[in-house]
C-alpha cells in the first residue's frame, strides 16, 4: 500500500538528514534503486532548493521527497545571545576564526522553501519540528503533494492523523539526528522504536513508517513484523559512496560503537543525537536558561562547526548519528537498499521454514 | 537451540522481576505453557526463596528459573543516609508510619541466596547487576546449571561472552526495572532494543535474548528478525491474572499511556524505568552526591513504598514498567504466551505471502 502511495518499489526512505549529507547524486541514487530518496533541505536557501531538485531530476525520473522544518515559535533575548557569543568565542579563538560579538540576522525562510518546492513539481514533501496546520496539509494536498510528518510518542502522531497527513514516521529514541517531538518536553518523548512502532500502529490510520536504529535487513524484517509499512534510514546513508556528509563524520561512524551517542541541545538549542565530543560536553555544563533556543543556537555555533570541519577537528563539530551507527558500511547507496531488501526477505524465509 | 537448551517450547522468557510479582502460581503457569516462568528473588531471603521454590515444583514439572541480583561494591557514609532518612521522614509523617533516624542493617545475602537455589535443584539461574565471577560460572556449570546473564550494551555482552555464560539478555532501553549496566555509567548504557539486539547478536557466539518493549507477537516475531533467539518479558506479565503486583500498579499499567514512564534513581539508588509520580519527582530534586547508592537507598524507602501499597496511594510507590505498558491486558499468563506465539507465527507467514 505504502509502495503504490509513494511508488516506489522498496518502502525504504532515506532519511531527509540537513546540513549536506543528502546530495543530489545520494537522492537519486537511492530513487534509482526503487527507495525514496529525500532532499533534506531544513537549512538550504530557497534558491539552492531549487537547483538542487533540478541536479536530482537530471538524474533520476523516479519520485523523491523534500524535507522542510516546520518553524517553530521560540523566546530569546540580547543578553542570552550575547552571553552565548561571548562564550563561543573561545572556540573561534582555538579555530583562528574571527569572534563575533553581534546578534545575528533570523529571517524565517519555510515559506519560501515550500514554494520553491511547489513550483518545481515535487510530489513528496516531509516534515520534522513541529505539526503542520491544517491549511497547509489542504494546500498541499490540493497540488496532489503527499505529505509525510515526524512523531515521537502516540499523542503526536493522533494529532498529525486528525490532520489528514498521508504517512506519520515513528521517530524511535534510537534515531540519530534532530528529535521530532512537538508536544512534549524533548526528553520525555525517548521512546524506543521497539515500543513506539505498535503503539502507533494501533493509534492512527495512516501507514507508520519505523524509524531509530535500523540498519540492515534484519531492522527492515523487524520493523515490518512490528506493523511498520517501511522503514526510515539515516545513518546507515551517511556512509555510502554517494553521501555529501564530510569525512571525518564517516569515519567517526565507520569506527563507532554503541555507547558513543548522547542526546543534546548543545549545537543547536534542540534535542538531537549524536558522537559526545569536548565542545558538547562543555556547552552541557552551560545551564539550560542560558542556552539559547533552536534555530538560535544552531546559527550561532554554525562557524564553528564549519570550520572545525574543514580542519577535521572532530571536537567542535555536530555528528549527528544513531545508537546502531557501528553497523555502518563503505558501500553504494544501491548495494545498501538491494543488500537490505535481500537480507529481509531471507530472514522471513527462514522464520517461516523453521515454524512449519 | 535456545528451546532444546532450556528444554522448552516457546523461546519466551518472563522476567525475573523482584519484589513480588512472581508468585509461584506464576511462574508454574507460565512454565506450564511451555515459555519460562523465573522467580524474582533478589530481594528474598533464603527461606523464602526455599519455600517457593517448594511450592513451584508442587504447581509444574516444566524447567523455570530463579533470577538472583549480583552484589556490587557501593560507598555511602552515615551522614549521608541520616540526611535521607530526615528527608523520607517527610513521607513517613504523611503516612502516619514512624520516622526513622538511624542506619538499617546491611547483610549480604547472596551467597546464602545462591546456596538455596543450588541445593533445591534449579536447572536455571539468571542474574542481573553485574558479571558473575568467573569461580561462579564455573560453580554453576559444576552443577549443570545453566547461567543467563544481562547487559546493556556490546561491551558488557562481550565480557558475560568471555566468562562462558550460556545465554545473555540484551535490555534495551524501553524495558521496565532496574537497569543491568555494570561497565559504564547507567545513563550512558540506554539503548534502545531495535538498535542493541543486533549488535550485540553479531558480537557474542552465545544466544542473545530480547527484551525491553516486547509484548505481543510483533515484539516476538520483530524480536527473531533481529537476529535474536527469543524474548524476556517483563511488564506484559505484570497484569496476567496469576500476578503477585499490586491492584495499584496493575490498574497504573492498564490506564498507562506510551509518554508515562522516566529512568530513576530516586526509589533504590540505581537507575530503573517506572511511572512517574510525586515522590518520584522530588527525590529527583535532591543533588545526585546526596542520594545513597543502591541498595541503601532501596532499602532506606521500603517501608514507605510498602505502606503506601497498602494505602493504595500511588504517589509513595516505586511502579516499575517499561515503555509499551500501555500495551498490556488483563488475561491468564497461558493465554498471553498463546496469543504471542500464534500471534508471532500469522506475522510471519503473513510476510512470507506478501514477498512470494
Amino acid at each position: 500500500m505504502l509502495r503504490k502511495m509513494l511508488n516506489i518499489k522498496h518502502p525504504i526512505i532515506q532519511a531527509g538528514m540537513a546540513g549536506g549529507p543528502t546530495t543530489p547524486e545520494l537522492i537519486a541514487a537511492v530513487s534509482n534503486a526503487g527507495a525514496l530518496g529525500t532532499l533534506g533541505a531544513g537549512y538550504m536557501p530557497p534558491e539552492d532548493i531549487g537547483a538542487a531538485i533540478a541536479h536530482i531530476k537530471e538524474q533520476t525520473e523516479a519520485p523523491f521527497a523534500v524535507n522542510l522544518f516546520l518553524p517553530q515559535s521560540y523566546e530569546t533575548n540580547e543578553k542570552q545571545i550575547l552571553n552565548m557569543q561571548a562564550h563561543l568565542n573561545h572556540y573561534r579563538k582555538k579555530l583562528d576564526i574571527p569572534e563575533i560579538h553581534t546578534i545575528p540576522d533570523m529571517k524565517d525562510i519555510f515559506e519560501r522553501q515550500l514554494e520553491v518546492v511547489i513550483e518545481t513539481g515535487v510530489k513528496i514533501v516531509s516534515f520534522t519540528f513541529d505539526q503542520p496546520s491544517a491549511e497547509l496539509v489542504k494546500r498541499l494536498k490540493n497540488k496532489d503533494i503527499l505529505v509525510i510528518a515526524t512523531a515521537t510518542n502516540v499523542e503526536e502522531a493522533k494529532v498529525l492523523d486528525k490532520l489528514g497527513v498521508n504517512v506519520i514516521v515513528a521517530q524511535g529514541s534510537e534515531a540519530g539526528g534532530h528529535r521530532g517531538t512537538f508536544l512534549s518536553k524533548e526528553n520525555e518523548a525517548l521512546i524506543g522504536t521497539f515500543a513506539l512502532v505498535p503503539q502507533m500502529v494501533d493509534a492512527v490510520s495512516c501507514p507508520v513508517i519505523a524509524a531509530g536504529g535500523i540498519m540492515d535487513g534484519r531492522g527492515y524484517a523487524a520493523a515490518l513484523s512490528l506493523g511498520a509499512s517501511g522503514v526510515q534510514i539515516g545513518t546507515a546513508f551517511l556512509t555510502v559512496t554517494e553521501s555529501g556528509a564530510s569525512d571525518i563524520h564517516q569515519q567517526a561512524i565507520l569506527s563507532s560503537k554503541d555507547t558513543d551517542t548522547k542526546i543534546t541541545k548543545a549545537f543547536s538549542g534542540k534535542s538531537a543525537r549524536g558522537f559526545k565530543n569536548e565542545m558538547m560536553l562543555e556547552l552541557e555544563k552551560i545551564q539550560i536558561e542560558n542556552l539559547p533556543p533552536y534555530p538560535i543556537q544552531h546559527i550561532l555555533t554554525s562557524d564553528i562547526r564549519k570550520e572545525a570541519g574543514r580542519r577535521k577537528n572532530k571536537e567542535m563539530l555536530s555528528m549527528w548519528a544513531g545508537q546502531a551507527s557501528a553497523m555502518s558500511k563503505r558501500q553504494s547507496a544501491k548495494e545498501l537498499i538491494e543488500t537490505i531488501a535481500v537480507d529481509c526477505s531471507k530472514i522471513i524465509s527462514e522464520l517461516h521454514r523453521q515454524q512449519t
